[in-house]
């Protein structure tokens, strides 16, 4: 039985085999059937409170939603392609066990406001992760840095020595970075921290439901006001991709420096064993390649970015099943960006320097302290713009 | 027994498991286990062709590998992602199952080719599937132009009534798009059709093989002249991904006609049912899903093709682990793009068009032959800046 | 002459012109001349205050400052791109018309501070004008929304007839994405609202500056504490790039619905003739060029998006020069969405709706009030699940 | 007086200015004026012999367009903002001039297809400038291939030293990149060498034009065939940026390269002080500047690519305002790409590799024959897996 039985009442056919497996988005929900049952518990509860439901279906179909997510923890049950959805999946599962109350779940609320609940919920997870994930991250490169407090090391511009700088300053950029990406996650939660449900497909519903005791009851800070907006929206999701892009973005260029520390050439770090592979042909290679692999990776957050602003651009309000679309790249970039900051905490805190790389005699090779010459001149009295071109002239002469 | 024994030689701990879960890339080129599997046989006979291995050897690694596709396409063997990739997977379970004679396969080879071999044979098929789905697609908007030769409707600029138009001219306007599309698939595949075996890891190889032979038995036009050329470049998937990319909007634009067609305002046409899905709250609703789900998934195929451009750039040469972000994107815009064609195929064949609505007084709503007066007082001797105010004048009056 | 000999001093030939004007940025941080102006200001008081400079050196150089900056704005003196940036070309200017103490505002600092300082400034001044505009455009939505309080129109989903709403909720729920579009703006601007002076080129400087007073006297709310995050970073820009992404996919939102609104087929407004255009050949034609053109430009928004993000992708710290190309899409990206909501402002406050478009009869076409039968049966004691099914049977058997 | 007069006859009142100037592409697509002239050029021959202007009228908007040709380059006339587009600009400007007359040049014709005829040329003439400035870039590779045909380099992988390599064979892998580059632009040339012109607005003309005769004087290889198709595509411009953005990203692995072959670490080139440029700060600096920006100029072509796609997205046919989005982009990537690839040819020519750098001893670092001594033993008749387990442990040894 397939569960479009559930709206199939004016259609005079079945849905098309074909296109309900490329409609079925079970394969990207499902992976939110814990937000999707804890929804529906809090809304059957509501509707209980408000009389709409009696107590008895109340707990029957509370009892119902637990078992359902005991096997799916367990595996003794899996929620099919064929279900269309992991809302449907879970409501023809709940109606199969308890009998006709199970249809009463869905009073008052329609899968456009489940959807975005469960949506939020997810969300609030994710971000919840990835906010611990960048501080294990953090601590890794205080960490370094604590362990290497004294090493300076060459800081580049254009890639070409520039000035001396401590190696601990070096990685307290990536802290700040990193600190930042927080803040952003930190904002967009607290925008996303509302509850859509009761906007039911878009424009609320007559049943005398609590809106502000089912946000409440799931930890919501308020509700989305405007039903319209409720169910049209997808700016939690979109801010929320934009910020693992910069994140991704921040970790792309701490990757590309393990990579270019790691040659022959710089030779500034040793990576642990661990997080580097070696090569099907050349049995000297240790290729770092979780730093690669990392860099490589901002290219699937961008592109899921992109992706979703590409979906929502031009659609007319309120619900469109372009929509559908959203979770993919949203599911994709969560897992993406809290894998790559957990294995680079695991890494940096195994990985290190080469002491004997940043000698006082290494450090002069590149002229490294011309601009100290430069300054000194100028507090001589010469113009800055005079004591640069001096210098200047000394390092063509000695080269 | 994790693969990376294959080339551990060098490392004196085993690779940490969060690190092999994240590297692994079995769950994409698992997919491509025919090509790496018709890769091999060709490989291995030309070494044996070359005397490199013997008759013997090669006799032993052709029936392993083709009990091994047996094993993968019974479903009696699974390729782990413990296995690192579909490489390492298939080369140690060929090993486990005829002996030392397994390790001989990877001789004068290395990953760095096979992965670039197996690609292209990948990129070979899916582009001839996607071709017999354009002409599917081409065929089913022929036969309605046909159905409905006679069919005048009115014609859109700016969204407003313009001229009137044969349904089947604005029908033919897509087969146009679509015959470009399969120009440029054609093209692509055109330059991707050349075998990158023997560039080995970067620099080729000093045993005797015999390149054209492998390309020649594999079906390709030619050989990738360059070593480093072959292992570092991805132009034959990004060429793809942006012909995937365009002919994806081409669909855009088509299901946003659908959609607004199948509207109680436009009312043109009415979509079988079977590819339309009902509301889990409204009864009445009809939703035109199909049309707007692969409008929505023209983001997915733009996130693809810009997420690998970005894993791309600024990568030296040749090979590096980034570059493994590269099948995900591919077998995701292939399978988005063919799906939609076939679904969109077969959706047109049964949609019909509501001939009650594009009667003659229909056409005269918006003033649709306007542009027809204006040329009938050119042809009358007037400017046509002069013919064109004054029928604006005109029309502004009757409104 | 060229500014470059600020830098020339390790160099034995002139840079190739073709490279000058291809390096070049002053065509689009020629745009940033009050900030660059109003930070040296700033700096050289500063370094008057720690007897850095003399006072009268300083004297010298602010009304050296202020008068380049009378120049530029009434068009007396124009920076050339042969200039290589705006603070090279301010500097040389000084230089030329104070004589040699000019050269010594560059003490303790360097272009990389002085860059990243002048897009702060700007961002902050850009950052304002937008958020002004948004409230405008809201304000205009709710003039709408109070002009026509009584008015229902049929709500959509998946662009068919759902259920009636208010027009006023509608249009509320475009303030509601808006609002939250100026909540990121704000959000980013806190984070941008850090002075970057003082990092000089990476590492600091040795001479004895106040950072927090510059800071102060700029009106920022404190400093950025890491010097080569300072000079490295391009969070600021990227999250306004992404905030402005957001809010333009919301226009186009709104603008698909006013191009769809004006057709003939629904009819539902009427756009004040000053914002829209006729066609060169079609003389009854008033297109609603405006909306279309916001939609179109979310890609150009998109684009700078996407164009920084991969820009700054693996970049080793601190500056290069790659990150010059920052200042074009954020410059591009702001203009546009100002624009857009000052214009969409404007012709919302003179757009009208067909109210004899919204009748009840109108209502009735769609079966719009399907979804409150279904809810009554249950308020009889159907479940929901039945109710809808029954409904859906009678809408079918109605058609 | 404003152009706009040219189809205000249906107006009551005149357009805002704000919307003028925001609507306005006069910037953009007055960088197509040679195009827009010659085309009218043809249009108006083509009047003339089928009898629709008399031959003193042709002889006449000859004369006229002729001389604003000759106005424009002069500078002696320019388009102004408030002209719309280059082509009212140049209509307005012509019937200004010769009189009424001026008026017939647009009989038979719409901007719609005039647009996409200015646009096709174009696009012409910028492949035939980058196709040119490829083979510039590729005969500078070939120089340098030659001139050092004896030097051996280490080949990396994963940036770690592989195996040793030919500078020569190096090289020539961009070649042939830049050549399959070429082969995209020349391909999507074909594509896009058919004239639209006799489309008119979307629904050709009653009158008995010549489009053959057209697009034959205008050297195109035929016509597009589908009016509707004619006005609504832009299928060349993406091909284009998609070409460009897959060129650009070889040219910024290039570039990279280039900044680290220029580093203190690799030291391997010496790039010309021409192309090179020095610090604000640091009197020692060489910055590899060139290869930086066009590595960073990558964004650029990137947004354009992403940004065009999504204008395009889900327009409805056929020509929507929107689409006058698309010469900002296609524009803004030919250049970019023209001048990259310029003024690398120009820079490689005079870039000296460091000899001293690649001597017997150096190809020892990094263990590079590893390889080579693995194969040794696999012809001595070890399986190649073991052959590289024992190479393997070696290396570890002598670490």
């Amino acid at each position: 039985m397939s569960t479009n039985s559930l709206w199939a009442g004016r259609f005079t056919e079945p849905i098309d085999d074909l296109t309900l497996r490329f409609t079925s988005s079970v394969a990207e929900d499902g992976q939110l059937y814990r937000e999707d049952i804890a929804g529906s518990l809090a809304h059957a509860a509501m509707l209980v409170r408000q009389q709409i439901l009696t107590t008895e279906e109340g707990e029957q179909i509370a009892a119902g939603l637990n078992a359902i997510l005991g096997e799916i923890e367990s595996g003794a049950w899996t929620p099919s392609w064929r279900d269309e959805d992991i809302h449907m999946a879970i409501e023809s599962r709940l109606t199969a066990q308890i009998g006709p109350t199970g249809g009463k779940l869905h009073t008052a609320r329609s899968r456009n406001d489940q959807v975005a609940l469960d949506e939020r919920l997810w969300l609030r997870r994710a971000v919840g992760d990835i906010r611990a994930a960048l501080a294990e991250l953090q601590s890794a490169l205080v960490d370094r840095a604590e362990a290497y407090r004294d090493l300076v090391l060459p800081g580049y511009t254009h890639l070409q020595r520039a000035q001396p700088v401590l190696l601990g300053h070096h990685l307290l950029a990536y802290v700040e970075m990193l600190s930042r990406d927080d803040g952003r996650f930190a904002d967009g939660e607290r925008r996303n921290n509302r509850s859509p449900l009761g906007a039911a497909a878009l424009a609320g519903t007559p049943f005398p439901i609590d809106r502000a005791h089912v946000a409440d009851a799931l930890g919501f800070d308020g509700i989305v006001e405007n039903s319209m907006d409720a169910v049209s929206d997808r700016d939690g999701l979109l801010e929320f991709l934009s910020a693992a892009a910069i994140s991704m973005m921040h970790l792309s260029r701490m990757c590309e420096e393990l990579v270019l520390w790691s040659t022959t050439e710089f030779n500034f770090v040793r990576l642990p064993d661990a997080f580097t592979t070696g090569s099907s042909i050349m049995p000297q290679k240790k290729n770092p390649d979780v730093a690669e692999l990392i860099r490589g990776k901002v290219g699937r957050v961008y592109g899921s970015l992109i992706g979703l602003l590409t979906t929502m651009k031009g659609l007319p309000l309120a619900y469109n099943r372009d929509m559908q679309e959203d979770k993919g790249p949203a599911l994709d970039a969560a897992r993406t960006l809290t894998d790559s900051l957990r294995i680079l905490a695991a890494m940096w805190r195994r990985t290190e320097f080469n002491r004997d790389r940043f000698t006082t005699a290494d450090m002069g090779a590149g002229y490294l302290t011309a601009t100290e010459i430069a300054d000194y001149l100028v507090r001589r009295g010469l113009p800055f713009r005079d004591a640069h071109h001096v210098t200047g002239r000394a390092v063509a002469l000695a080269q």
